[in-house]
């Protein structure tokens, strides 16, 4: 019979979302008069920038018309993207990005595990703790892992703990390690690196030849002047460094879908003999054999992200979002709840009271508030005894939310 | 430094078409003049069904209301869509197939290469000659192969040769296999497999305890009632096959990406210990884990091709390149040349005249006709001397190509 992956098998019972799910529905079915309110995942909730519905409207038209038709376009993504992309989030800051470094993608969430497949399996993988689980997921079903032990750390994975004692900043790992996870502004802390953090980390990838693949898909939700978008504001990052960024959070593309990953040409990994290898041409014949490019219609909603309309009204989101951050970090700390994040993210980390821990405040929360968030449990270990809430949501849910968390905290 | 994934050093040198592309591009740029008429790639032509943009487009306004925003959706495809899919392509012909049983993704190309994720790497992998040469170029990455031959054939792998001596027909394998690739109606060839063929291999792959994974991207061309459209309407086929279908080739979806897979969950593979694994939850996993679902602007448009208007658009697309593919068949017949394929499929598959090989054939076609086809060798050692010619594209462009053809044949 046909043998499966087995390291399939080792994977824990549920990504974390679909469990959250599981008991949100059951609640909701033994409770179907309760109101809840969902700040768990984090989806976006607001409508579709007008500027971009124009555009993608404006391509269907061009879709219906034989002579500007669209078939199979570039893998990498147009033209008219790749450029605006490398003109307005690299080159303006002054980052040495060319659009042949960029490709488009469906999303960051695939690329983030897809890019997987053009290393080798004998890497050693660091990740922080708690982290997006899809990084550690994806090193799993691609055997670069043993077993997980009972806290749910995996066998193989080096884990850097991000916690308040460390003020979520992860130390170097003491072991050789070849690829490195960061993601700034964090999810699930919603805390953000330093220049100087992201410089030890871009110098030590230098000196230990290591690859630091960089998810950035919150950049846009950066307030600090001080806090880098990019790492290649990093001096030397483009030898060292992959980074991801996305459409989701900023244009709202969450249900859209469009993202792009960045691969510098000066980026080098090693063959099995020894050889210097073109990582950009790896993952370019990755993306070509295994990919067919975005929806022309969506590249073209992307692309108006970058119009001054888009821009705009991309910026009135980010900062609806953000107001509703600050609501939630100013209203639990208002009842004595310590939180972190929540300034340059969209995301609030809180230390869950009294002693409970992240599954038990979860369901005493959804139980006597209808309040949904996300255990920092499932993160990681090191999560334990802290709650992510996401500020994507309408404004009078967050005021409501905020109500009924006071009312049951206090 | 950081190790690569070595198989990728055992692919040649370039995928097909940007071989193509390198040698057209240099045709062009000598010969600028030069009214190049493109039958290579399968690529659509022909403007998006009203039917189908309407739907784009009143999703789009959907999207710019904060009461009919969608962000994130189901991984798998949205309800609508899926059960017009299950509904019109299976249970309409008998079919039984439910909608959890269908994942929506955005192109079969991704799917046959990302299906390899939930399979063994020591599964023997049977693929026929000539064959898509996604399938081949995925297994390589994967590490399932050693090195090419001369030929281009990859140690490890199973060729299966279909050429007119075996009327295109494969012959069952002569080893133990795991996986089998099958493709009706057949890229590159455009023949078709009949309902006792397709039986056959279903009892095979029953008696051997393999795996079928039959992509029907083509199956909208079939004009043949007697031509089963999926392999789900050959009895036992739900419990040894994967099938891979699109919106590509039907509806003109190159360019929106839209398409799916069905993994029946009697499906069964076995895990190292020889335990029976539910593919369809395995499968589920990964598309949960490294996928975020289809844009739903695009599904929405997915589903429209299931309406009536949809529906009788389409079949007016596809009796649009049939009538192309009958054209070029009768056309080259005229002067002699042989001819496969072209009836249930919008490929003519020929045989080479004078003795040429086919890059030869190539070479002599765009010089002397400006005129661009496949290569048939491109697809595999067996398909040389063979010649694809592709039936996508406008009346006027292969009334033309016919034209030139003779001339330069004859």
């Amino acid at each position: 019979m046909t043998h499966i992956n087995d390291n399939y098998l080792k994977l824990k019972a549920g990504y974390l979302f679909p469990e959250i799910g599981r008991r949100v529905g059951s609640f909701a079915e033994a409770h179907p008069q309760a109101d809840i309110i969902k700040l768990g995942i984090g989806d976006v909730t607001e409508p579709m920038p007008a500027a971009i519905a124009a555009a993608i409207h404006q391509a269907v038209d061009e879709m219906t018309n034989r002579d500007t038709f669209r078939g199979y376009g570039p893998e990498q993504g147009y033209s008219f993207l790749r450029d605006a992309i490398a003109s307005n989030d690299y080159q303006s800051r002054g980052v040495d990005i060319s659009a042949d470094e960029i490709f488009v993608s469906d999303g960051s969430k695939c690329d983030t595990g897809n890019i997987l497949d053009i290393f080798g399996s004998d890497n050693i993988v660091a990740v922080t703790d708690p982290v997006y689980p899809v990084y550690v997921d994806t090193n799993v079903m691609a055997g670069h892992t043993g077993e997980a032990d009972a806290n749910g750390r995996y066998a193989g994975l080096v884990y850097l703990p991000v916690t308040a004692e460390n003020n979520f900043t992860p130390a170097l790992p003491n072991e050789k390690v070849d690829l490195i996870y960061l993601c700034y502004p964090n999810n699930p802390t919603g805390t953000v690196a330093a220049r100087e953090t992201l410089q030890q980390w871009v110098e030590y990838a230098k000196a230990s030849n290591a690859i630091i693949l960089y998810d950035a898909a919150y950049e846009a939700f950066i307030t600090d002047p001080e806090i880098p978008h990019s790492i290649y504001e990093i001096a030397g990052a483009r030898d060292v460094a992959i980074e991801f960024r996305s459409f989701s959070k900023n244009a709202g593309f969450t249900g859209t879908r469009c993202a792009f990953t960045v691969v510098p040409k000066s980026l080098q990994g090693k063959s099995a003999t020894g050889e210097e290898m073109n990582v950009h041409s790896l993952w370019n014949r990755r993306h070509c054999t295994k990919f067919n490019g975005v929806s022309y219609i969506v590249q073209r909603g992307a692309e108006a992200a970058y119009s001054e309309a888009g821009k705009a009204e991309i910026d009135a989101l980010v900062k609806f979002y953000l107001t509703n951050a600050r609501l939630l970090r100013e209203g639990l700390e208002a009842v004595g709840i310590t939180v972190y994040g929540g300034v340059n993210a969209p995301y609030v980390w809180l230390k869950t009271p009294g002693g409970m821990n992240s599954w038990e405040f979860f369901d005493h929360l959804l139980s006597s508030a209808h309040l949904v968030g996300t255990p920092g449990s499932g993160f990681g270990a090191s999560g334990e005894g802290y709650f992510r809430l996401s500020a994507f949501n309408s404004r009078s849910n967050v005021e409501e939310a905020v109500t009924r968390f006071q009312k049951v905290v206090s």
